[in-house]
């Protein structure tokens, strides 16, 4: 197992302009997994209820994942509710059940501890550390978080920032993590309190990639029909980390192709609801839209 | 004389969160020049009224600027005040004195009318269908145009799209003219109006090109200090047809680079207030910006 996920899986009811999805398999440790599970072998730590399909666990196993980090607690599993604007750019949570989310804590099973990278995902920083003391020596930690953390526990999560390499988060969060509204100031604020890498997300207007004093740029690809943002960046850091996990290396380029393949899996993960555009994908797409986004960006010099 | 410019002249008293600046030179015409000085030969068609101060008429004749096409006419320069939101994505018009540019016609003097490439800013359609009557047989028109005449005027800025290669609009507006949101949708209903070239400009998160199905994505320069963004359009437009200019080959990647020269123009420009970075501006510079540009956004498949 080359990469371990820790983060929520559930249900999420969505509407957007294009209709609505009614209890689908949604939660950042679905999103990220299957991502991922394209490149490399990936463990699974989350809980669901005992209301969970054994469609959706039958699902996660034909993409390779390794569930024996999936716990089934007593309750129901975790239920979010939300309501897209209509240009999509923002969006309303009309209910949040956290069910057996609220009791989840992240235990490893021993197969996962040597695990060389490590994701974990948008959780209390109190878990995230948890995590972080029962594997060994990992390669490569990321972690994401959100506002609901900056603001509400900033002690904790300084304190799981020194001990990451990679920090995935939107424009808001860094301008709010880093107290600094522009956004290169702002990168080198969060240098700072330790990750090495860090990984800005701007949803449509691409990501931007700053490391060792370097900024490069990944668009988001442009497309005719994005029908539920939902879970686009926890697909991007999928794609990030599991194309990391099957490179082993983290050099400048690599961490360049890692942006690209973030954006490529987000990319299809917005054209449909939940992660129905993500369970079909063939390798042929991954490497077709890669090129793409080769022809979006690329000039040479006249 | 390579290029043809015609736009407005005249000052501007803008307000941002880095400070003002009162009466300064500005203007279609003038940031679409001063940029493309720095590839070609520039001829430019505008007017002054009997206030526009000697200064800057021998600033834009010492960049190399053609002025035979600079009228003076009796009255007041035009002047434009606006104030900047505290994000600077927004800005509010506090007063439009068109003055002398209410009776602005732009007449070709005899030696512009041979010119290869045209630049029609964002004027009264008429005006700019009274243009290219004057021109023979130029090998690349541009337009640009704004809301204003897309609501006002749809039946003349329809013959003029006709008539125009490529079209410089921003987002909403392209969204506006083409009547669609999406803007590869809005992009593809465009080139049936007549431009084979559609830039469409971003702001702070870059410009598309659209050109026989193809799309290019240039991302906006990351910088630590936007002071003014007044003219980064015009700005860009000026640097992407002074060099298509000087380059004289319109293919994919020559009109990959004019975004890519556009977009380093721009970020020149907004960090000072009016026209003042560019007064200083060195080749080396704009040649450092642009390899700059490919370090953003250039990786290898690995």
């Amino acid at each position: 197992m080359n990469l371990l996920v820790v983060g929520s899986i559930g249900f999420d009811t969505v509407e957007t302009p294009h209709g609505k999805s009614e209890k689908a398999l949604g939660g950042t440790a679905v999103y990220c997994s299957v991502a991922a599970s394209y490149f490399t072998k990936v463990g699974m730590v989350a809980a669901v209820g005992t209301d969970f399909p054994e469609q959706h666990t039958e699902f996660l196993r034909q993409k390779g994942i390794d569930l024996t980090g999936l716990m089934t607690l007593p309750g129901e599993t975790f239920h979010w509710g939300g309501r897209y604007h209509p240009d999509m750019n923002g969006r309303d949570t009309l209910f949040t059940h956290l069910n057996v989310f609220q009791d989840f804590k992240p235990t490893l099973p021993k197969s996962y501890c040597s695990a060389p990278l490590v994701f974990l995902g948008n959780i209390h920083p109190q878990l995230q550390l948890h995590v972080l003391e029962q594997v060994q020596a990992p390669k490569l930690v990321a972690l994401d978080t959100m506002n609901y953390w900056i603001e509400g526990t900033p002690d904790l999560l300084k304190e799981v920032l020194k001990k990451v390499d990679i920090l995935f988060v939107n424009d808001e969060e860094a301008r709010q993590l880093a107290g600094e509204m522009n956004l290169l100031r702002a990168a080198r604020k969060i240098w700072s309190m330790g990750p090495r890498i860090i990984v800005i997300k701007k949803g449509e207007h691409g990501a931007l990639l700053f490391y060792e004093g370097d900024i490069f740029f990944a668009p988001a690809y442009p497309l005719e029909n994005v029908v539920d943002p939902t879970g686009a960046g926890d697909t991007f850091a999928g794609g990030f980390m599991g194309y990391l996990a099957t490179s082993q290396n983290f050099d400048h380029n690599h961490l360049r192709c890692a942006m690209i393949y973030g954006s490529t899996l987000a990319s299809f993960a917005v054209e449909d609801f939940s992660i129905e555009k993500l369970r079909t994908l063939q390798e042929r797409d991954i490497f077709e839209r890669f090129a793409a986004f080769q022809r979006l960006t690329q000039f040479s010099r006249e």
